[in-house]
């Protein structure tokens, strides 16, 4: 990169940041909890927001914020299970920016409890780019490998939790759940690790349970 | 993006091309078959070079340039087969570029069949950038979904070849090999299309075989 690109991209993250502050300020205002799920293409993201659909809406407001390069397929897989659920297509940009989500913030209604935001599937750029969640969360298949943490850095260092998923295809694969999670915590102390399949149910409560919490928490500060 | 990102891009775009052709002509000339292979993270791709080792190394030789934010260890994995390795870690950038692949081949030996690079895991950066190759592999597991063609077109449309990778997950996946390849073809038609198991070694031998006629169509061309 030379010294331009670098100033370019400095620019663009520090409008990013203060875009993701605004959006941050308001969502706490409003009792929002926003969850930012992260992860390479194929992970589980969607899968996993319909699992959590399923638990959650009875008792809590859902929306839901889809980014893909292309395609509505996502959204459209959301709305099915009854949630609303808006579509950003990037068209080529490989990860969400706190102004797209900004603008499609007001379309949300305002009384809802969680708004999950399903980022572009990619390991690397996601990470970059705060989008003014509360929660960010990194998903890590098993069929992906229990080396990828120390590989893609930067999205476990920011991310505040960890879900392991696909844990029904952990006896046909050489992954290592334990050694997953010990990589990931060791580049980012802390983290909160769930293991999950979001298929089959296993673990999924324990996670919407996590964000329950959080969104009482949430509250309880603005209280 | 700016109206200044968008000139940024497309300098370091034309820088990139013009590196790659340069080191094209120089690979042609060498007759050695270039192959950049593409996917997200953990499709298999470094599994994939060490079945492709075992099958080629007897008759041909190899050498491998690895590209990934951080870590060696993926070029470790390819020596361990004794096949020599580069490492190239971006240390953030989520795909290789033509000058980084110059930088090392200076050390590649000039009597070598062929050079596989393997991309950083990411779905979509490195289909913009071309880094001189001859062919272009886009590698897609079973456990990441048969809906991904469409959602990142860019690295099916820019691809030479489809590699269906663990197969041998098929029978415990939402995962329709024929869908996939369907879709991937409706984006590029003429795309040449894999189904293997790098792990189990099924249906490698007919990928091997077909960079072998690809490296013997290169020699020829050039004789």
């Amino acid at each position: 990169m030379s010294t331009k690109d670098v100033l370019v991209l400095r620019d663009l993250l520090a409008t990013n940041k203060q875009a993701a502050a605004a959006i941050r300020k308001e969502l706490r205002a409003r009792g929002i909890l926003a969850v930012n799920l992260l992860s390479s293409p194929g992970s589980g993201k969607t899968t996993l927001l319909e699992a959590l659909a399923e638990r959650l809406r009875d008792r809590y407001r859902l929306a839901v914020i889809e980014g893909d390069i292309e395609t509505e397929r996502d959204a459209e897989r959301i709305r099915a299970k009854g949630i609303p659920a808006w579509q950003i297509t990037t068209g080529g940009a490989c990860h969400l920016e706190a102004r797209m989500i900004g603008k499609v913030l007001g379309e949300v209604p305002a009384a809802i409890d969680f708004l999950f935001i399903e980022n572009v599937g990619n390991l690397v750029c996601p990470a970059g780019y705060d989008l003014g969640e509360e929660l960010r969360c990194v998903l890590l298949s098993s069929p992906e490998g229990d080396d990828k943490p120390a590989k893609y850095p930067q999205a476990f260092l920011t991310a505040d939790c960890l879900i392991l998923t696909k844990s029904d295809l952990v006896p046909y694969l050489p992954f290592d759940p334990a050694k997953a999670a010990a990589e990931a915590l060791s580049i980012k102390p802390g983290l909160r690790v769930f293991t999950l399949s979001a298929l089959r149910g296993d673990g999924v409560d324990e996670l919407a349970a996590f964000f329950v919490e959080a969104l009482e928490r949430l509250r309880s500060v603005r209280a």
